[in-house]
């Protein structure tokens, strides 16, 4: 209760500027996104992110103290009901939002393909399916995603509704795939191509880059063209048509990476 | 054009009955479902699916007339775009929308675990995911998924949008888990469970149950007592909390059937 009387009310401007990072221009022109929901907010916090504002109804203060212990009480900003249907993504009510920095992302490249397992993907659009990815990645111990410019963008709200807090702990970098291969020939290579090899075949190689293609249209001719291993998971069923890409990503790293 | 002549304009109480159906009662009363958008569209019209209506603008007919040829002209309904906006759990506006008739499911059953494999599902819950599973599921030739009675209805129309037809050969029976696994003792069952042994040392089993739960809660304590194998996928990832279950479907899957 005494913690709430270092806090202030949200503010018309403050609200004004949460709505903006709904829309991507305004995250990547501020350096900033949303984390909305009880479970996110908690593993943020848990994990002291590098945030700008702590939103939450007065109730949820009271009973997330502990959570915020590593925060300044002036990033904490008091909302109502009424402010949250404002900012809220969500259709139903929501008790706390946060707004999180984005990490500096400079030096993520450079770590890459040294004898560690990276994945690349080719124009994966659809947000669920990137959030999917990125929770996979966390699991299998990958750290960095190299996306194609025309990907989904990570901080897209559907996208961290689906990684679950994976995203603390797997990043996206974004940068055109083929130079990005060009400029490291001695990395294998294995990409997810219908017509490929059997992936069983594949089993304990050396690390790499696990490559993954647009939801409908799979892997660009541009980027095939410079892959080492064309690889296919068997299929059964004599008519189905093609994987859910995220289940594909995760079939390819439990069977590579071990 | 010729064809067009046969048809007729949808009424108003066909676009009545069409509406209801987007709830979940007046599906199981009228045993039957919704499919929509051009894709989905010409899938079920390709496979011959047992229809009710074929709703579509005067240009989606003219089009088409090849995929309507075994679909006789009067469960044809011409609608505008108007009629649409009416019909339609899209967005954006729509040029065509099947009224299909649930299949007939009484022998389905007896079809499971006669040295096949089968899923089954506890309690999933999200459409998103379910429908991923039965794509899933239609890849590694399993035609019976077994569900409880808890997890989210097959036809659903957002389990319909992420299946890409392969719910015209995968079906879902919705049954207590826990009684048809007490009917079966012969057959192996292999469940989805943190803290169970690894995945990797369970490859070529025996067919049987691939079982897996809810997203957030896993399988729940009855059915658990009931099953032979307790199996995970090994984490690499420290900090890592789940895989989603439809991914988690795909590795066990790949693993286990060969």
């Amino acid at each position: 209760m005494l913690f709430l009387c270092f806090m202030q009310a949200i503010s018309k401007n403050q609200i004004k500027y949460i709505r903006s990072l709904s829309q991507i221009k305004f995250r990547k022109a501020h350096q900033a996104y949303i984390v909305e929901g009880l479970k996110n907010a908690a593993e943020w916090l848990q994990q002291g992110a590098d945030l700008e504002y702590i939103v939450a109804l007065p109730a949820w203060f009271e009973q997330n103290a502990e959570l915020l212990k590593a925060y300044e009480p002036r990033k904490c900003l008091i909302a109502t009901e009424e402010d949250f249907e404002k900012i809220s993504g969500f259709k139903t009510p929501n008790q706390v939002l946060l707004v999180a920095k984005m990490p500096q992302q400079k030096d993520m490249i450079a770590a890459t393909g040294n004898n560690t397992w990276t994945l690349m993907l080719d124009k994966v659009q659809d947000p669920g399916n990137l959030g999917t990815i990125i929770r996979t990645a966390d699991w299998f111990g990958i750290k960095t995603i190299i996306c194609s410019p025309d990907c989904v963008e990570q901080f897209n709200p559907k996208v961290i509704q689906s990684t679950m807090g994976s995203l603390l702990r797997v990043h996206c970098v974004y940068t055109d795939l083929a130079a990005f291969l060009q400029a490291r020939p001695g990395t294998p290579s294995y990409a997810a191509i219908l017509g490929g090899s059997s992936l069983n075949a594949a089993q304990k190689c050396a690390p790499g880059f696990i490559i993954m293609g647009n939801e409908s249209k799979g892997i660009s001719e541009e980027v095939k063209a410079l892959v080492q291993h064309h690889l296919t998971i068997d299929r059964i069923g004599p008519d189905a048509e093609s994987l859910n890409v995220a289940v594909a990503t995760g079939i390819f790293c439990h069977t590579l990476i071990q």
